[in-house]
């Protein structure tokens, strides 16, 4: 099992819409991505290591998939469509890491 | 429910001792923060966005805990110990950041 965390920079000033995010955006690559995605969670950033401390990142998410090649066969053909979804609920470029599940 | 992130960043000649993260260093930390620990999660990074980009973090692990006070609670009278831990499996400092699950 590999997992794709899409991870967004807790930016002063950037925008994000974490309702439109939860119940638009990630529904949506759900829907589109069928079965090549096994289930997801969704993160919103709360504080970083001491209370006082920002959050590294405002929200994340989890896309788990069996193997890399699911999460293509199931992201790619709907691609243009998921990536022209973002400007909806963020002006921010998200970091993107594809790790294997070690300890699910 | 809230989830700790630690996050270690994938830095060029960085040590990372895989097996240690999985079979000792978080069995440690579960076992030492008892129930306020619900779960955990271990992740090892593969890749970046794109197959030739490299992983931002190396690993991470996501600790589920009830609440931020639970989390406290299990894991601040140990600390010292677990924090004394880490040296034996890597030379990075790691990123944390607290969120709350919005998706789980």
């Amino acid at each position: 099992m590999i997992k794709v965390t899409v991870m967004y920079s807790n930016t002063p000033g950037a925008r994000f819409d974490h309702a439109y995010y939860r119940d638009r955006h990630m529904p949506l690559v759900k829907t589109r991505m069928g079965e090549n995605c096994k289930y997801y969670t969704v993160d919103k950033g709360l504080t970083g290591g001491t209370p006082d401390a920002p959050a590294p990142y405002i929200a994340m998410c989890h896309i788990f998939c069996e193997s890399i090649e699911a999460f293509q066969s199931g992201f790619g053909p709907h691609a243009q469509e998921l990536l022209a979804d973002i400007p909806k609920y963020t002006d921010l470029s998200p970091v993107i890491q594809i790790s294997e599940v070690v300890v699910g």
